[in-house]
């Protein structure tokens, strides 16, 4: 069985979601199995993050109930059966997991049912964050006599924020369970530049950092990136042979045992050596990575510090050739998205971008707070300012996509700012990013976990020794 | 990208498809990515069995149209736009796609929603297969203007029986397939019985036979049952050590790179070696196998091979002193079902549980064919006469299941068959399973895929040696 925290923290978070929320019946869903090529064909089981916040208990088809007016809080959920048993193996009693975690009411579902349905029949507000499992949405669309559509269009804004507030600000216990999860990770990625030499196979690598999750029971916490074509920001394939003067850029984590993530990206120079200009787009990574770090302050807003980082990269670009022009200028105008066309960070607790499933706006802006619609700048998750306890990535890279070079090329866009000549030469360049994990302290800013290699020199000596 | 058969494989199955459906217009639809714990969070791809098995594509978000009047097939899909290149690289143009898989004709999502419309106003029947992913449900309510509810109602029974009668028979170029997924879970398998030592730990052999399909660039067609409790049948945890003196059951496969499964299941005594008591009742499990083997020809009903191997169980543990009375009358009583609770085996091909999404009871079983309630008999998926072509799992297993033990013993269930007494003396002795697949020939079967060890000797060889 998964473990979770003590009673006390739960009954704590529970408390406040109550609290906050003014009345109502609020229900929070956890997941069931997700089907793979048939129904019980399934992948490997992950819980709702919120229900883990509010209750920790890792088993499927269970809905917590918190009524926001009388303060009960009940556990919803049907025992095995006998052939449930012989199927899955026995399992503990819904009501002793619900006692553990300090939950001392439970029903089944279909006593929830009518709970649900005498709420409706009041006339209250029943409270729900947005589903984003299919089933979930039917279920609710079911429980509330409403149509799917509906069902997603209204989730309660009141509760969102609620949850937002409470798992915004991450606790001692859960630093200590994001830095399990990026130690772990840690170990996966010196794993990878061990094993970043010419004619390894990607998925050779892929296999490896795997493994070393699933042996410490635990898993990836979002789908591995592990490719020689990182200018692909999402690239899941690996299908690709490493060879002799590529980069291969690995963005990949571990969950710690309560289902906390790692979030690291790390880029290997295949062979562990670069060229001059390898080395000089690398090392303009790792200084926006570290300056950004070193802005990380409580009340500092972190579109700044993005900012800051584009300003750093088209910079550098400028000394290499790369980009002219006035760099304020540049960034105002998103130039430096061409090569930077993501954001530099997001929260990370449970969720490796945490909360996304809630409203990424209400997590990463404030109300006021307009979210770009320029190239890059659009991409940023967060930019808020920071409060003590935000734990968030920061995580530059400078990348070389063909598609869009020609694209922008074609059209001469921003050719005050992007000299196309020089980039055309670094077209099969690829992409370097280079990624930690932080907390906001109260007077600034803590790398989770331990320091996992990132100078050109560490990372190629680990490479030139695998 | 994923291999593919010939065009003109895919052409003949859509031909053979469209000649008998005689009239409507046909949509398979492909899967979209599964989430994990918010919508961009997602599970490793798997694409819809049928939809690979008309056209091949291994890409999300398609539908493929077939027009049982006019015989037209088109494919349905949007192309990556710019920003979908730079998050998720360049992809071939759909229609590039359809004709590497000899269709001529492609269309948008929004295209198809025309056709459909089309259709609908006109009174034609739209035949669709029973979706096991919600997504699918809720896209065809809003395409047809149904509720959810009734489009899990009526799939096409036409087209699940016509799908069924094509897949049900494998080809030669299917055979090889199936093959390299066995090769591959036999490498899996050697690997687990190298591991089978004292002090090791599930998840540590769980990691490593996940490696091996991984480094080929295949993923487990199935959740890996790796576990010293393998009396719980499908039993996905990975938390034990292992310990001298038990028995560790490994039941997993791979994928070959079109998606067919492998489905093997081998059980190591840990340590390499075992008691005369666990000697016996692994004999008896891989006398029943391999005499079930031996019975599987053209003709033959699987149920009959089934209750065959259920009397060699119950023979053999009335000869240990476990059971009692008349064999014939204790496996037509249901008895035997203490020991053995599952199905002998089910069909297999590019889903491991071959086509249940379509329908279990159509697959396995002909028209008149009662399926029995019985406990045991009632999990046999494949119980009809056995053609040539057909792909089965062949899986006689012997569990001492303690909570099943507990409950029947209080009934003094089948008292003239179950001797309690003796049965109590093992009652920690876990599972034994050995399972092979096989395909049945115009004259017999042959087992696929190079011979996985699994005589109680060769197996304890392995382990010592490991």
């Amino acid at each position: 069985m998964t473990p979770t925290f003590s009673a006390a923290t739960y009954i704590a978070r529970r408390n406040t979601l109550i609290e906050r929320v003014p009345e109502g019946l609020i229900l929070i869903l956890g997941n069931e199995d997700s089907p793979m090529n048939y129904t019980d064909n399934t992948y490997p089981f992950r819980q709702d993050s919120s229900f883990l916040y509010y209750c920790g208990i890792d088993r499927q088809n269970l809905v917590l109930a918190l009524d926001a007016d009388s303060s009960e809080v009940t556990l919803f959920g049907n025992d095995f059966t006998i052939d449930d048993i012989v199927w899955m193996g026995q399992q503990p009693q819904i009501a002793d997991q619900a006692a553990s975690v300090g939950i001392h009411k439970t029903g089944s579902l279909s006593d929830l049912q009518s709970l649900i349905q005498q709420a409706v029949s009041q006339h209250r507000i029943v409270h729900y964050l947005p589903p984003y499992r299919q089933l979930n949405t039917l279920k609710l669309a079911q429980w509330l006599g409403r149509t799917p559509a509906e069902i997603t269009a209204h989730p309660s804004r009141k509760l969102i924020e609620t949850v937002i507030s409470q798992r915004a600000i991450k606790s001692e216990e859960e630093l200590e369970e994001i830095t399990v999860a990026v130690n772990l990770t840690r170990d996966m990625h010196i794993k990878m530049m061990e094993m970043a030499q010419p004619g390894v196979h990607e998925q050779a690598i892929n296999a490896a950092v795997t493994a070393i999750a699933l042996a410490a029971g635990s898993m990836p916490a979002y789908p591995n990136i592990i490719s020689i074509h990182g200018e692909t920001l999402h690239n899941h394939a690996h299908g690709n042979v490493l060879k002799a003067g590529q980069f291969l850029v690995g963005d990949f984590g571990a969950e710690s045992p309560m289902h906390y993530a790692g979030d690291i990206t790390r880029t290997c120079p295949v062979g562990g050596a670069m060229n001059d200009i390898q080395h000089a787009i690398y090392n303009l990574v790792l200084k926006a990575e570290m300056d950004s770090i070193d802005q990380v302050a409580p009340g500092v807003p972190y579109r700044d510090i993005h900012l800051n980082a584009a300003k750093i990269i088209a910079s550098g670009l400028k000394d290499l050739g790369l980009m002219k022009g006035d760099v304020d200028e540049a960034v105002a105008a998103g130039a430096h998205a061409l090569f930077f066309p993501h954001g530099l960070g997001h929260m990370l607790g449970l969720d490796v971008h945490d909360m996304e499933d809630l409203d990424e706006n209400l997590v990463g802006y404030l109300p006021g707070m307009d979210r770009s619609k320029q190239f890059g700048l659009k991409s940023l998750r967060l930019a808020r300012p920071l409060l003590p306890g935000f734990v968030f990535t920061v995580e530059p890279g400078i990348y070389f996509i063909p598609t869009l070079i020609d694209l922008w090329k074609a059209e001469n866009k921003f050719a005050q700012f992007l000299n196309y000549a020089e980039i055309e030469k670094l077209k099969d360049f690829g992409g370097i990013r280079i990624e930690d994990n932080v907390v906001v302290t109260d007077t600034g800013v803590n790398i989770l976990g331990h320091p996992i290699p990132k100078s050109a020199d560490a990372v190629c000596e680990i490479i030139r020794n695998g």
